[in-house]
């Protein structure tokens, strides 16, 4: 756990104009690029409240890498690669790479040379979707996926974008709490920095001491701690709870489900003291009953599918942007047009 | 085994113009609408006999949903969806599901706010994708790709447009046998209501006593059951030949394989009692020389391999129309057009 | 090991009007032929060096049956496929045929029966695609992905267009060296007889005895033999290395991995006796410090990477060729024209 990492400036996203060519990381992205991005994707939802379909992607190939197993980001990068009309290749890299003695640079190289176009990228260890974009596929748009206990761009954009939709205020006017797992979870940490970067000035997180990370003072500007729930909760506009990983249950950092639920789990009586517009989000797969209550989660004031909705939206943003960065660095193309 | 449960109307496959909008089972649906399948279909079909590519579902994403491994029909719908130009996504849905401890009804909700447009749904248990249109996700169309023992619609749905297609006349005047495993087959129960609703006056079910559901006498009108594979076949305009599942030999239901070949299987002796012009059928997977010789699967009373093709047109009638229905539905449309 | 088996023509590959309508093997093919798969590869590679995309294959349908795993020319003939417009539909054809007691046959007339136009088939048998192509499905086209230790024609013909390209002379002038296991590669074979019908006249094969296959005289024309590295490399104007099968090694026939590097490793000592412009090609998945030496894999004489760009570009040729020759062939089309 090196929450320092987080505050490290990721300029290797950017081409020499300035505009996205990976997406990496939220660190180092500025108001403005977040905001093309939610501007963008937002630009992808019709006036029915529909994605559309776009050919900007069309005759170039989307490669999924999913070196950690995760059916339901691959599924929803797929879905985002198929509506702007790419051809979208799922390589079985587990298979594919090191079981013939293959160094992971060959296989990606392969890849590469196989007129791949952008690489979507999940990787159990943190940092790797950086290494691949710094040192071996450069010339390649690397989308980072999701890489171990430090980044999720792409669900921290989503989160984003939710909230601009949903609470239609600035994100200078907002309080949002983040409740739950802080310590193991990659969303929060991206949450934390895209709130930062957007003006969020009041950012509270939630959690039992043995669910935060060491060193969290060094989060920042903005971001207060909480033990205690229902201080943390009172009068937010915007409430995220996290999921509770199996793998923490009857570890010593969780004595059970029930606990956490009687102590953290978002109640009726909780939510009662946030603003009556709050809205709920989580990240999903939820664990009804033990980060929520059912009738919240199902309730009126949850936006927790419309959070899918949007990550396609942004998904296809941020593959459309990176794709015509890296174009615009090759001077293929004079400017972004999206 | 529930053969009531075959009689049971299922209005919720219709919007409120009366068309159709999920596919579940043949039950309930009129004639004039099992017509609208078969003609929509025929009309996928070019003159050169080729299944046509047209752009009917462009900008729609259909969805696999295979709880129940079946590579031959995932295969069928996955092609069908591809000639209307719909993006399709094989969702690995056993994994995505209760492995992370998500309900199956949140995992339904957020494929559909991924902005799934169909489900194409097979499933072990009868009545699942009935479930699933009913209460988790009514405002998907949903494609029964077989459920349990109940249905498997779109099999009946490609027999009967191979019957129509090969033997030119109308099913009031066709006597049709049925053959072999009637008690677990799902495609007997979807044929014998097919040709019913079609007008058939003599369907024979020919099987031994210990392949027989019980309640037989309620099949309704039309049907006869035969023990005696020379009765149930003579002056037969169409022989449909079920498969026996493997894991029925050696059962208390079936000696062995070669007992039941001498007695049901069929051969070119039992095959002169039918009329000359008879057709032969089989849904696929065959096991030459249990169910049917090998000399007759191959000879030019055979349709078996029409049936495959017929399958793709049927299975592209159903996407097309049970969008349509949903889009009219909600007013996105004012008529079915296909 | 049937060396002889090399020399046997293949005329079913061959439409009635001499042009392509399967892709099997190189044997028996003319110079004519083979120079117009290279000359439409060509075709399908724009001024900036980039793979194009066309409508060519619009409508139809590929079918992926990879009988062998092999997740990497797997994904350069889905990309192919794509880059022509294919409806692709990768099979999972092991699980799909025997598992259910259905003879391949039954299994292959299913999927032709599903409207499939290409069947791109990889299976372990020397001459499994020959066999389908003759026996089975004659009227779809087959495209060989590798079969046995017999033939891998499409490495072969990628090997030739990135020889063309990369050295711009005609083959008539070029030296050419082959290294390594000779015995088990089906790549060796393959590329030895395009180069003979291409009008090489110096083809080297190098390796240690226990990696050369019986029979080598039978190889014919042009052809020589060399157990030492150094006498064999010299002046050749092109240096194949092969990959040595982890399955080789600590068998009788390879002591060890340094071993063979130490005698038949390529490094840049052994280069410098090639000629100085000398290309150098593996066919991946490398063994770095094996078959050859890292240096001289990301030197400036390698086009290992070229290749597999070439790669895709040769698959595109084979599946466009090979479908027109079909369509010709059934008088639906009157000439070849991409």
């Amino acid at each position: 756990m090196h929450v320092a990492a987080l505050h490290t400036p990721s300029q290797i996203q950017l081409n020499q104009h300035g505009q996205l060519k990976h997406f990496l990381t939220i660190e180092g992205l500025s108001k403005q690029t977040l905001t093309k991005i939610l501007d963008t994707a937002h630009s992808f939802i019709n006036d029915q409240n529909q994605l559309v379909t776009t050919p900007i992607l069309q005759g170039h190939t989307v490669m999924n890498l999913f070196f950690e197993n995760s059916t339901r980001t691959r599924t929803t990068f797929e879905a985002a690669a198929k509506r702007l009309s790419a051809n979208v290749l799922n390589i079985d890299i587990a298979r594919s790479s090191t079981s013939k003695g293959e160094t992971l640079r060959d296989t990606l190289w392969n890849l590469e040379a196989m007129a791949a176009d952008i690489f979507v990228v999940r990787h159990s260890s943190s940092g790797a979707a950086h290494f691949i974009a710094e040192t071996v596929c450069p010339n390649i748009a690397i989308i980072n996926a999701g890489d171990g206990r430090h980044a999720h761009p792409t669900q921290a954009m989503l989160d984003m974008l939710t909230i601009r939709r949903e609470t239609k205020k600035p994100f200078e006017q907002l309080s949002v709490a983040i409740i739950g797992d802080i310590k193991h979870s990659r969303v929060a940490r991206s949450d934390v920095s895209a709130l930062q970067t957007l003006g969020c000035k009041d950012i509270r997180v939630i959690a039992p001491n043995t669910l935060l990370p060491f060193g969290f003072d060094e989060y920042g500007e903005g971001v207060r701690l909480f033990n205690n729930m229902e201080q943390g909760i009172r009068d937010c506009d915007v409430i995220i709870t996290l999921r509770i990983q199996n793998e923490r249950i009857h570890s010593p950092a969780l004595s059970s489900q029930s606990e956490f639920y009687k102590l953290f789990g978002l109640n009726q009586a909780r939510l009662a003291l946030a603003k009556p517009d709050c809205i709920v989000m989580h990240p999903g797969p939820m664990n009804r009953g033990v980060e929520i209550d059912s009738s919240i989660a199902d309730g009126p004031q949850s936006v927790i599918l419309h959070q899918v909705t949007n990550g396609i939206a942004v998904r296809m943003a941020v593959l459309a942007l990176s794709m015509q960065g890296q174009l615009q660095e090759k001077g293929l193309i004079e400017a972004i047009s999206v």
